[in-house]
């Protein structure tokens, strides 16, 4: 009964009536590839004996992710967390301290610091880009400071040149948590070789799916050695340079990951036209509105999210608007909300500082159904229950305060 | 030319000779299922759209291997090596103390508790079964002592009863890397529900192959929780107990663990008459012996691993023996050396006791080839091999000094 029409508010599926979707539909781009090409890879894997780590498959991964990337090397990971937590630990060099990450981000980040033996030091965003504010780094930098993770978000890299100025001036390592920048360009360049590393995701939710998997890109040929001796659980003999994890990537994954690069094009060109669909689809209502990709003539982007602003112009609240539409079939979330800083993400007894432009954002959000399990139907459904919610937004906030939901 | 026949030491490898095996014969398990059963079950999790963790595939491995295990739950994991990091984190509570392990063991174990903010604190092992030894653990108990990490070995699980005594009257967490014990039993009771928990491996060189993986079991319903939630990488906004880590297993490797599983009597036959042809390949030469198992009537054992025992009437020395035969194409390693604590892998740092068994057990060992890619006929000529540099051992010992191998 996918997009049964809603004559009343009693046909909206939180009331008692159907929902639009019978199967959820998925905010994770979950492009898989044809499943006989992927067969086909991991056969050749078996018959190669390569049951282990470190097989042809691997390698030609991280050479063509390196030259995507335009960097001399890629490391292909189990997870883009175990990156981060490589990344956070070896440029801490011993200490315990602090990394200097946004509030306004993805909830693993404050634990995947503290597993590398640091504290986060959450710092504001920019209201544009959500990434980093150079202000409230400046300001957050101190002697316990051990690093920068910025992170770069599906609709801005954020302002890299003033991150690298402000970390030289300090003497601090930069790296940049990039998962959702694939494909996406700063000033012309393709993300990849930026700061001392970049950490990416091959998780089956992102743009490139490898099924599970992540990799860090590097123009530092010691880093890189670094990370490819300790990946390995200390299965070797040699000079240990830090602590090892046992972070390898394997052939089954490397195979989807291989076929993911083969399609990158593809998926993104998919990507541009949901997200094309979907500011026709949003732009008749008021108060809702898409946050927008940087202008295709300057900058490349791989359209991977489709993010909902919703301003005081629409008569629901974010939260309101986020339990009516779930109980649809979309598996949509908040955005970054809460914010980390006040979640329970945030290590107990922190000195918290107020982060204005965070707090502020982290209540406007929803995050769309993308991704390959989306129709252009689909979302043409998803404009007209947003247009239908609108036009019943009274009487619907009416009764959504009777339920309790604010 | 495997199997070619030594004339003369001048046709050992080493010093010019062919090699007795073109292909290198492996340390590791790499039992592989049949591929076309698993590339059948891979397209049943791509026709599934269960691209994602925590699917139909891994509920069955969990379920199966808390049934094999006689446990209450089992909880899979990207490897083994998160899961030691999971339960030590879990244990200190916040503390940043010391967790008590053996020193004769893997090298990847004092890395795997620092990532969890602990130090290792080494101890000594009983000369026969290489687990911890009571006497030891107890004199390095003190107040910083946030849990007892015990590595049950091939050859023997240790004293279980003692180590849990003696953890009950500490009050301290006693938990076991039970690697090497699938299948195995303690007083006739399967390994996996000893202690407050025991980790596993999925490793393609372990008796069960995931192709990567592992798992921990366990009878606490509280603990068992935690992990779950723990493994996703903080992906749920639920409370959070603790730091979460991404240590998800996916259906790939549940696929491949599921096959193996069923194949586990099998394997184990296989490796027991690996295991025989070593004994009756080793006996007539003075000086090596392997390592035994339990007595077949009093406990099962999965016969994994064949480690030789090289003593003083043996004419080289267990490194000489091991240059030597490494260059015939065996992929073999010392077995546990150097000890933990004489080695890269200590902190720097640390204060270190004297732990004279296992200084003494670390020089005399060495790990030969096992698995399903070693023919009985392979060890046979390892077996010839072994006897004729018995017979010339004081030529091949004068000659290897001459090349600095001592």
């Amino acid at each position: 009964m996918t997009g049964s029409k809603k004559n009343g508010i009693h046909d909206l599926a939180l009331f008692g009536g159907a929902r639009l979707f019978d199967t959820p539909r998925p905010i994770g781009q979950l492009a898989a590839p044809h499943v006989e090409e992927y067969l086909a890879l991991v056969r050749q894997a078996f018959e190669a004996g390569q049951l282990s780590a470190h097989g042809q498959l691997e390698q030609q991964l991280e050479a063509e992710l390196a030259a995507y990337h335009g960097v001399r090397h890629c490391i292909a990971l189990a997870n883009a967390a175990l990156g981060l937590m490589m990344l956070a630990k070896h440029f801490a060099q011993d200490r315990h301290g602090e990394v200097i990450m946004p509030a306004f981000s993805f909830r693993g980040l404050p634990h995947f610091v503290q597993w590398a033996g640091q504290m986060p030091r959450f710092c504001d965003v920019d209201r544009h880009s959500h990434t980093l504010d150079l202000g409230s780094v400046e300001r957050a930098i101190n002697k316990r400071t051990t690093s920068i993770m910025s992170v770069c978000n599906f609709n801005s890299p954020g302002n890299i040149d003033g991150l690298c100025q402000l970390a030289d001036e300090h003497d601090l390592p930069l790296y940049f948590d990039s998962v959702y920048a694939v494909g996406c360009t700063y000033r012309g360049k393709k993300l990849g070789g930026f700061g001392a590393a970049e950490v990416y995701s091959l998780h089956a939710t992102k743009l490139l799916n490898g099924f599970e998997g992540g990799y860090v890109t590097t123009d530092d040929d010691g880093l890189a050695d670094k990370l490819r001796r300790l990946r390995d659980g200390a299965i070797n003999d040699e000079d240990f340079p830090g602590l090892a994890l046992n972070a390898r990537l394997n052939e089954l994954h490397a195979a989807m990951g291989l076929l993911s690069l083969q399609q990158i094009d593809t998926i993104i060109a998919g990507n541009r036209r949901r997200f094309d669909s979907y500011l026709r689809a949003v732009e008749h209502v008021p108060g809702l509105s898409l946050i927008s990709y940087p202008d295709a003539s300057q900058e490349e982007s791989n359209y991977e999210m489709a993010v909902l602003e919703i301003d005081s112009a629409f008569p629901l609240s974010r939260n309101q608007l986020m339990n009516l539409v779930r109980a649809e079939g979309l598996a949509i979330s908040a955005y970054y909300s809460p914010a980390l800083h006040l979640s329970e993400h945030c290590p107990k007894g922190l000195k918290i500082d107020s982060l204005p432009t965070t707090e502020w954002l982290a209540g406007r959000y929803l995050q769309l159904p993308v991704g390959e399990l989306v129709s252009l139907a689909d979302i043409g459904f998803i404009g007209e229950l947003l247009g239908f919610v609108y036009e019943h937004g009274t009487a619907i906030a009416d009764r959504l305060r009777e339920q309790g939901v604010e």
